[in-house]
């Protein structure tokens, strides 16, 4: 590779990596360790390295850069590396510097705005903020792009994704998922609960016993405590959080399976194009794919909860539960909830979708913000079959649209798809794949997606990386089809 | 103050400040938390950090905003924010890139040269580097000043001192020094020892309370441990390091009353002033007096080792000591060793002394690092009375010349002069000193740094912050008394 012109773009690119890994590290910190007056200071510092940031992804020197490379004699990787520096430049100076600072500033408060109305539980405390938050994301995809303007906003989140076939693809699985929510209701059976207190030492003790399962790479890595569980940072330093409920011994160790699925990702991506865009994670659905497939499809099954038994009799005081086949049950046991970030498996989609769908119409000028609780819970009761009780437990739950996360939902459940197509083809590849797991060793699993996935990173677009690995385009039907067996033979339907 | 051009100029400062505290975020990641593989990808991100941070030192833009201040209607702490503004763009501009990259390149393998070459005790391993060291750092005085070269390295760490007057002021107390050290040595007295093996939470316990004996405030830092203890970060943000050695408290005990007399310096600082350079700590001189009387007056009196003599007794095993008076003899123990960092309060100067003076001579070309090991060992055998065994516990003890710090050593011995000002200057302001430090309540005499010391930050140069404490420019005489005192009361004189 003797492309100069290529060289020099490249040794921008990483530059400007590096100090957004910074960013990184800062919030990491501020999370983890930064003593609680150190607020005001960070606040500075973190302003001072986007400032810096975005002057780079704004300079002519970037643009020039860009413009002199030859992308004919380059492979994927390195097209894909230009492809995306020349969207970086883009979306950096497409959005004026002052309605990116509007934005900042709005958002800033606006997050506070929503905490209080949902203390309050009072949906009309927050919808006039979230109209100019949403008037603003709205002029900022604009900016973006003379298309579909929700497509515009996704596009940052999930690479070349339109949002109408991924609502066709999401839409796919609803009457599937509203048919074993209902199946299940009508049931009616109990499942085994785990009892008790466990203080925080043991079940962190639980929690590296989890990560060295998926071969967490200790030396490349760490495990703290934080508010909400996280993971953060890249190949060599990829760190992961937990929090520890003492009563609820399931919190802490998905939220730490979860937060490594995601980090494994990290740690294997290819150190070559490391600060390349090629050389970074797909896309958050591809992210999401990996949390929730090391969570769900390998971190609730009966091989691997058959191994948790064995480890929860070691490290804890008696748990209320008696055989692996009753932990099985008890990890997978099935509730309507109003609350999306404590959905089960079956439930967590319908709630995306229903703010896929919502914040879409939004974007699109379709839906008034002063309509959306209405919407909101009129969708709910058609969806999971009771009544929102109130604000707090319904439009008012999430923060991301306080932020200005519009977008973002959606990803959740692509990734949900994506893990249930890659852990068909892996079983379909590697028949034995249970024996390792019931053993508390997933290599072989973690092998599959370093290889087909993790190591790929972002060489070509995401879903192309998913339709290689699997051998088709991806569709719900694996993970309805997982859904089905798995609740099915658990729910005795 | 409407001076808008000031502002303008303290805007561009707080900016580049702001980024040069992520660098010390970065370092103390990287001594506390980094995880071991993560080394590579941190350098990256530093050199990306300290290229952005030089670009800003060295901007036209910067000389202009400068060069458009009026400074006549500004106060004392505004013109030191314009000066020390000037200084800092004189230093960055006048180092050619090349030189400053290369200084970089070698002191960054120099370090592992010097490592190696002590491993192996063999000073000719080390020479040929320390030469080359010590010819960059030589044109680099010569780039930064047509004076003293060594005058030109030493005012990056003690602004506006000269090494001339400085030598003078630390040579006054060596005749005192070495008198006081022969007679402690012919009385052949032996001091108690603390004994038996601590584990580390315990020697911690005591730490925190240690900590919290100087105000130290936790919410705007906190206690970790590190391989070797440092104090990092400003105001709201002040962090500091212990180690723990199980067979020697006094290790952690003192390290982190060293660290916190640093760190509440930085925590007292105007927060008003906070950014720029008037809000800095004045220089490495004070700083270290803020350490070393917090450690030594303070954390070695008879008063304070009574208190923490029965927190001991609280918080650790039976630790071989029988009564607050032998512990404050353990804690004072005086003996001849070959190693600066193990020294106690009547080497120490002596060791730094040598330093000082062999460096200088280096740096003004009176000395070839081929006669530094022979000229180590005979000045050491003058002051110190007997002979250096070998190089590692020679001229190759420190770390600090490897990686091109010429020029600190000096501050070390200035702060404790400064300490002995101080300290004196205080106890005539408060007779009642004594009563609070026997509790453990140390918040009259940080009540007197904090006033005439933290509070005024680097408003004027260093030696005026010192001399308007005590009343008068300060000399060598407090220490010297002090040391004679407290030493000839220990051992009987």
């Amino acid at each position: 590779m003797s492309n100069s012109a290529y060289d020099d773009l490249i040794a921008y690119v990483k530059t400007t990596s590096s100090l957004e890994e910074i960013g990184g590290v800062l919030m990491w910190d501020q999370e983890v360790m930064m003593p609680r007056k150190g607020n005001a200071q960070r606040s500075e510092q973190v302003a001072a390295l986007e400032a810096t940031i975005h002057a780079r992804r704004t300079a002519t020197e970037f643009a020039d850069l860009i413009a002199a490379v030859d992308t004919g004699p380059l492979n994927d990787a390195e097209k894909m590396n230009v492809a995306e520096s020349q969207k970086t430049y883009n979306r950096a100076t497409k959005i004026p510097a002052k309605l990116a600072t509007e934005i900042a500033r709005v958002t800033a408060g606006a997050q506070q705005v929503w905490a209080d109305a949902r203390a309050a539980n009072k949906f009309a405390d927050f919808a006039p903020t979230l109209e100019k938050v949403l008037d603003l994301k709205r002029e900022e995809a604009k900016c973006l792009s003379d298309g579909d303007p929700y497509d515009a906003l996704l596009d940052d989140f999930e690479p070349g994704m339109k949002s109408g076939p991924l609502l066709e693809l999401l839409s796919s699985i609803r009457p599937g998922l509203t048919e074993l929510r209902g199946a299940i209701a009508e049931k009616g059976l109990t499942m085994p609960r785990v009892l008790g207190r466990h203080p925080a030492e043991r079940q962190m003790a639980v929690a590296r016993r989890l990560a060295d399962a998926f071969s967490y790479d200790w030396e490349a890595g760490r495990l703290d405590y934080s508010v909400h569980p996280f993971s953060s940072g890249h190949n060599n330093d990829s760190r992961i959080t937990t929090r520890v409920a003492e009563e609820d011994v399931f919190n802490c160790f998905y939220s730490t399976i979860h937060e490594i699925g995601h980090a494994r990702y990290e740690q294997n991506m290819p150190l070559d194009l490391a600060g390349t865009p090629a050389g970074k994670y797909a896309s958050m659905g591809v992210h999401e794919s990996q949390s929730r497939m090391a969570e769900n499809q390998i971190g609730r099954s009966r091989e691997f909860t058959r191994w948790m038994f064995h480890v929860m009799e070691q490290e804890l005081e008696p748990f209320g539960i008696e055989t692996p086949e009753e932990l099985y049950h008890a990890a997978n046991r099935v509730e309507t909830g109003f609350i999306r970030t404590e959905a089960d498996e079956v439930h967590y989609n319908l709630h995306v979708l229903l703010r896929f769908e919502l914040e879409r119409e939004m974007v699109r000028g379709y839906l008034d913000v002063k309509d959306l609780e209405g919407a909101w819970n009129e969708r709910f009761l058609r969806d999971f079959g009771v009544e929102v009780p109130d604000a707090a437990h319904g439009v008012l739950q999430d923060v991301h649209w306080s932020v200005g996360l519009f977008g973002y939902f959606p990803t959740y459940s692509l990734g949900n798809i994506y893990a249930g197509e890659l852990y068909a083809a892996m079983r379909a590849d590697i028949p034995d794949l249970d024996d390792g797991i019931s053993k508390g060793d997933t290599s072989a699993a973690m092998g599959w997606v370093e290889k087909h996935v993790h190591k790929r990173a972002h060489e070509v677009p995401p879903e192309q990386i998913i339709s290689d690995a699997v051998g088709h385009k991806p569709t719900g039907e694996p993970l309805l089809a997982y859904l089905k067996k798995k609740f099915g033979d658990i729910y005795d339907l």
